[in-house]
């Protein structure tokens, strides 16, 4: 037997398993709240889908194979060629914006490291059929409730933005061609990163060029880039005073994006990502479907969790439940079930135990169950109809009908 | 472009998604209110956790390859291998009886027909290392209540059961050795399904054997099945009155069933089966795991999802809003973001136009957007501090302060 994932892959025991839906949680809530819609797609693609997206160094961690079938298949790397193909699939009918998010898991072949693995899950949210910076702003403003409902705020984030049309303007205005551009956005990515990155920008550009693209990176002249400025008006007006950041060091790698492109990453020693996203207007024709603006975003679970742990803002992943009941006799064994069954249709999270257990033991198996209540079936209180209800927390028990256990609030306390 | 998904994968459009979610939440909650912790696995696993359970046709459908490591690896068609290696990891910690369970999706390569599909959804639901017939009757119990949750109970459905111990025991009383026993039951599995079983099992064990087993199948003598005769009491008293069958024919293909097996099926002209469990005590030892008794059973997505569509049972999957946000002129759209912030942060589902749109044609937008009331930010009120909302139900308009739309009631109608 493996008795072991694959390096990268992870095992969801419950207390993992309920730090992950902690964050799903707020994700959900977030998009819904802003009027984002959720779909999914197949975890598994033709990979044909994932190949047209030229330039993009995900096609080289693709988990990719025949079928039976032998069609040329791949595990999804992203979200977002098959948003497009589904975009594409019924664009005439879609009334635009379409809003849509999706939470689900991705692959990619990459060295597993801390924050990293083979495997993850990503809350992806896109807009596409709207040319307006609010739409831009919609997309940040949702990443940030996202954020902020599980307990993040302006003092731990930072939404660093920037503009692909601006900085492409910037580039032209120090001679900098299209054939260098992709070059000079790369070293620009890694302005920060890598020690190394300043030295091969003035290599490639000369002193007086890497000097003034230096500058900009202190300090961006925002004066020249209109775009920029009303985008950033809008998010003020949004609520999101206090998280953006204009920066020109964020230009993100991919080729791709043609607006508005940001990262959230988290204030504090080291500096790590927690989402990235941008305007894409050309891409979903690009893979084929009609000619839309667009824009989204991806956050993914690994770093997140990590910061969150750090900060103490995941839940324990402790057991819980409103009530465990217990037989306090072994004839008292049906009773106990009939009472579970009723506290159940009330709403509540109960538990028993299969056979007959001594009342003490009962009272341990509640207590590790993590239940707030004990429910003591007793013969004497049962042949009144009733059983006796002890709150674990305080020690105090108080008697409850048995007609009464399927109201909503009998294990309110 | 592939601008379809491959054979037998699903696209979820929000319409669908919201189907999937439906039954996503009944599933959870009856889950969690029998005390059932939520795990999940990886969608890949090595090839060898698949296939070391002998004798079972799922390996022949694995989506299996070669990781750009090596490594022999498959897309996982069940949850079972996975969960004994997860319990195996940790068999000595873990209190017992273990009862987990997980919503997560799974791949088999079949041919896709009606009902059926290459990547489905399924719930899984176990109890590991508790001997008692009420255990069985607990996951019995849940899966009932997470169809009672969707609208189903005893008139749609019917839990066929039986006990591979007591099969067993009166396969032996004819004569039917350990060599003919895996071909014997293949053939009980397949009555009622395929017309020529009847004969084949006559001709296998000649016709007084044959009728003598066929005869088992119209009536179950349960006087001889105290085993099973427990197990129905116990399930009477945990209110699946009216659901339980014993039916001989239910004996379930997979070798690996050691006491009760059971189906759920859909009562009416097309019997189709949503769910099926069983006790299988030796497999978690067999998969390299500890010697514990198991249980457990997996309901999927696809049959299900058509059974509750043809009930009229599934949510109509249009948008729903709390409130559209209208900017009744152009220079009101800085306090519409205002007013839209206002009442996420109250805990509304809320949309608002990315830029300017004329009154009637934002009623029109919030009208298709499924929004029950329409916010109007207009020069007039707002100068007053306040904004009208409109009920677009009734068409009842109201005055509402700024300051009071944060408040978790303001959209109550």
């Amino acid at each position: 037997m493996g008795q072991q994932t694959l390096p990268g892959f992870r095992d969801f025991y419950p207390e993992e398993m309920a730090a992950r839906r902690h964050l799903d949680a707020a994700w959900h809530a977030a998009a819904a709240a802003a009027g984002f819609r959720e779909i999914d797609g197949p975890v598994l693609e033709s990979l044909e889908l994932f190949t047209k997206k030229s330039g993009d160094e995900i096609v080289g961690q693709l988990y990719s194979f025949e079928d039976k079938g032998r069609r040329p298949v791949a595990l999804r790397p992203e979200m977002t060629p098959t948003l497009a193909r589904m975009v594409a699939a019924r664009a005439g009918a879609l009334p635009k914006p379409v809003k849509w998010y999706s939470v689900q898991r991705f692959f990619r072949y990459e060295r597993p490291q801390r924050g990293r693995f083979r495997e993850f899950f990503q809350w992806n949210v896109d807009v596409v059929g709207a040319p307006e910076p609010a739409a831009d702003v919609d997309a940040i403003a949702v990443a940030v409730d996202g954020l902020r409902r599980l307990g993040l705020g302006p003092q731990d984030l930072a939404v660093r933005i920037n503009d692909r049309r601006f900085v492409h303007e910037l580039l032209r205005g120090i001679d900098v061609g299209p054939e260098q551009e992709a070059q000079v956005l790369g070293l620009i990515d890694k302005l920060g990163r890598d020690p190394k990155a300043p030295e091969r920008l003035a290599e490639l550009l000369g002193d007086r060029r890497a000097g003034e693209l230096s500058g900009w990176c202190e300090n961006l002249p925002l004066d020249r880039a209109p775009a920029l400025g009303e985008l950033l008006e809008i998010a003020d007006e949004s609520g999101l005073r206090g998280y953006l950041e204009p920066d020109f060091r964020i230009v993100r790698g991919l080729a791709y994006y043609t607006g508005p492109v940001w990262e959230i990453f988290a204030r504090g020693a080291s500096l790590r990502s927690i989402a990235g996203g941008g305007r894409y207007d050309g891409l979903i024709a690009t893979l084929g479907g009609p000619d839309l603006p667009a824009l989204g975003f991806g956050m993914g679970d690994a770093v997140l969790t990590e910061l969150l742990a750090e900060r103490g803002l995941l839940p324990d992943g402790a057991p819980v439940l409103d009530a465990y009941v217990i037989p306090v006799a072994p004839e008292m064994l049906a009773s106990a079930r009939d009472v579970a069954r009723r506290l159940r249709e009330g709403g509540a999270r109960v538990d028993l135990p299969y056979g007959p257990v001594k009342p003490r033991r009962g009272l341990k198996d509640a207590n590790r169950a993590g239940a707030r209540h004990a429910v003591l079936v007793g013969p004497d209180e049962w042949a009144d109809r009733s059983v006796r209800i002890r709150d674990l927390t305080s020690g105090s028990e108080r008697l409850v009908g048995v007609d009464e256990l399927g109201a909503s609030d009998v294990l309110a306390s």
